[in-house]
């Protein structure tokens, strides 16, 4: 499953486009825009948005609803040998559930200062006292991903201040 | 809320027992024995055990499937004024999820040595770091909760071993 560090590169981009395109389409339902696919073999098995809202469930973040639907589809709990692309550093609960699902790769797009659980406020991913390690690379289409949350917030704050005058 | 000390410990001792039941029942379809219920104006609005096998989903543990049916059944993804039992201390995923569905208390009883994220090898329920605090109470029908526990991994080990030879 090892590539050319270049071409990986090119793979990884293209990976992460989709990731933005399911964040775009969860915008598009008034929810904060984090997208993110699930790739085994080259290929998508999983795609999906932040969902919270729309579904009123705390735990319908793009990394869990991807992770839940890869299962699925390979019917095992193990997800060995695929790699998750995220637009938005994982939080607690997704880096926990990528530990429980032994995905062996993360690939997200913009650090989350507040929350973000693989190297911002926490290291899950590469935690001594868990019985797995997940290999990230970080900044792929960075300023997309950031730019598009940014955006979203700006717009809420837009909306609230229109509201009071 | 607040409720007078030794009624709160009978009242906790009786969710805990039904958690208890959901654990054994899980065991009896050979998943690890964990259960959890999710008590809402004392009432219980969710049950479930673990179904990781069963259902090859990795997140399928019992405290994220009682946060999901809860949020359903209250429409909210908002889990306020609820407490959340369990018969194991939480996980990473589930103590992150108990954090973004702003769960107020968690009642918990054997430890988790290993993996337990609030108290043992985490401590996400008092983490500075994070918007949201969670009161724990710990040991509560503690014996019954590990012991079903050691059972069901001796039984395991018990029939790995009857395999062999």
């Amino acid at each position: 499953m090892t590539m050319e560090p270049a071409l990986q590169q090119k793979a990884d981009d293209a990976f992460m486009q989709e990731a933005i395109l399911d964040a775009a389409r969860a915008a598009s339902h008034g929810e904060v825009p984090v997208g993110a696919v699930l790739v085994h073999n080259h290929v998508i098995i999983a795609r999906g948005g932040n969902a919270r809202e729309r579904e009123q469930d705390p735990t319908a973040h793009a990394e869990l609803t991807v992770i839940r639907e890869a299962a699925h589809t390979l019917q095992s709990w193990r997800l060995t040998g695929t790699t998750l692309y995220v637009t938005l550093e994982p939080c607690l609960m997704c880096a926990g559930a990528m530990v429980l699902a032994r995905i062996p790769r993360l690939v997200f797009g913009a650090w989350d200062p507040k929350a973000g659980a693989c190297g911002s406020c926490f290291s899950v991913h590469e935690n001594a006292q868990l019985n797995h390690r997940i290999a990230v690379t970080q900044g792929i289409r960075e300023d997309e991903c950031r730019d598009m949350l940014q955006q979203f917030f700006q717009q809420v704050r837009h909306n609230r201040l229109a509201a009071i005058h």
